[in-house]
């Protein structure tokens, strides 16, 4: 079994490749849950479900996030009922939400709710969000303009606010008081390998690292941990790692990737174009592999996924 | 002011004329709550959205009930997900009642809420829930088949189970610790005269009345009430009247409807094929109007609606 330590997008990207490249039952998968956020009374797991439906085969190809052949009519009537409509939710996605926020009101965990929700849409993958505790990314921002200090959600500084107010310091609220959820550790325990996927290293795979207990599971780890760089040429193929990294001293760069992962991390998956950075990460006593990391599509994500395969067998 | 007594679908045919018979600012419209359900942790209020979606033009004149241009994809996940689906929820509706939802727990009242939707959709009628307290209409019934006694929300007899159950009894659950909504006896205290609209007398209209102090009110209202009766040649226009009347002693005819609403009623527009009732109905001492009663469209809603307002200004 494989554990792969996922976020959203980027990491959905690979995982449609390593779903090819493998037998899907053979892998589980553990999500950030730092982005989730209540909005209109539900509970909204951006990141989960960006792995189910990308699981599942009905993830939106284009726009990258939420489901395909998606309607927007309840946004509209939020709109003219003064609802909140920055976080774009689609009505099959809200159906999500009102599901799963329903069975957390019934006293269901966000693991079960995961589970269920993933077997629903056939997924054979197991999907575990980090944990079934509220743990909830904050960036502390200098306000864009005034230069004030502000304490905002990640939704807010990143979709509502478009990450344009510079960042000084990144937060996970609740995260002494989390547990990881109930399968996370023995999955690591367990596997024959992890996977770091191609997520942003402060608020993706960060706020999973910083559970208690799971970054010394990955230290004790008796397999290899093989990553894969998501920053190519200093700079994220999407999304604000480089307004976040700096912010937590990271460089942005594949070498700052791998001086985050370092003390557990045996092997880092960096772009051909980064090659010149190699001696920099074997410096940190991180294996350095060279590959096309950019993922144009599935069969890019399948080649990716064979290279990181090769590495984990060798 | 006129005050109109209302339930869902029937009502709002009539009223689709009343506003275009009469300035709509100076309608009041009390709703039945009793077939309000809580539905996958959604607080749905389907006669008082009836009524707004009406008033508002946007409700589907094909269907009777929800909004036109609706999509339906949230049912399709609501189904993949194991939750109820046999009370058909559109996307745009869906939103409604998320919004209602949230701001009753932020703490608004169910009036509130009510006034704020229906301003959103520059409704310039008065819509009034009649309480902003749980009242919810039970229907026992003989299980069909097994003859067993079975105690159902309204909607689950009427719509899940389409009314196939013969009925017992009708109780409107917490109907003696509800208080009608704030501006309900203020609204007739101040009328000019009162509609009872060609609602359902058990379950739409009988709420209403079942409500501590409006049945009173309207005994003691100063102003003339006229209703229009909703049955025609025996049989309701729709709905299962048929099935609820005989249930609680009312006759299935437009005699039943003037015998139930008799110590409050001056006059009782009845259909023209219902005329040889009408010496019955004048025997309860409510004035019987024969007239076309069954609206096709808006032009008949219209009609009748002027035949009521000329009857008001008698």
């Amino acid at each position: 079994v494989i554990v792969a330590l996922a976020g959203g997008v980027g990491a959905a990207k690979f995982l449609r490749g390593l779903v090819r490249a493998m037998p899907p039952q053979d892998l589980t998968v553990v999500v950030n849950t730092g982005d989730d956020i209540e909005l209109l009374g539900l509970h909204i797991s951006p990141d989960v479900d960006s792995i189910v439906y990308t699981l599942a085969g009905v993830a939106d190809p284009v726009r990258g996030w939420g489901l395909h052949n998606e309607t927007w009519k309840a946004l509209e009537l939020f709109g003219r009922y003064g609802e909140p409509t920055w976080f774009q939710l689609g009505d099959g996605d809200l159906a999500t939400h009102i599901h799963r926020t329903r069975r957390l009101a019934d006293g269901a965990t966000l693991s079960q709710v995961t589970t269920e929700i993933a077997q629903s849409w056939g997924v054979q993958s197991t999907v575990i969000p980090m944990t079934d505790d509220p743990v909830r990314t904050r960036v502390i921002v200098e306000e864009a303009g005034s230069g004030r200090g502000l304490d905002l959600h990640f939704q807010e500084y990143f979709v509502k606010r478009q990450a344009q107010d510079p960042v000084r310091e990144v937060r996970f609220e609740g995260i002494e008081d989390a547990k990881p959820a109930p399968a996370l550790l023995p999955s690591i325990a367990d596997a024959d390998a992890v996977i770091v996927c191609p997520s942003n290293p402060v608020v993706s795979i960060g706020p999973i690292l910083a559970l208690p207990g799971v970054r010394s599971a990955l230290r004790n780890f008796n397999g290899k941990v093989v990553g894969i760089s998501p920053i190519i040429r200093g700079a994220p193929v999407k999304g604000p790692a480089d307004r976040l990294m700096p912010a937590v001293g990271m460089e942005v760069s594949c070498v700052g990737v791998a001086d985050a992962y370092r003390d557990f991390l045996h092997t880092l998956v960096i772009d051909f174009a980064d090659t010149e950075r190699a001696p920099e990460i074997a410096a940190l006593e991180v294996d350095p592999v060279p590959a096309p990391t950019l993922m144009r599509g599935v069969p890019q994500a399948t080649v990716l996924a064979r290279t990181v395969l090769g590495l984990l067998a060798q």
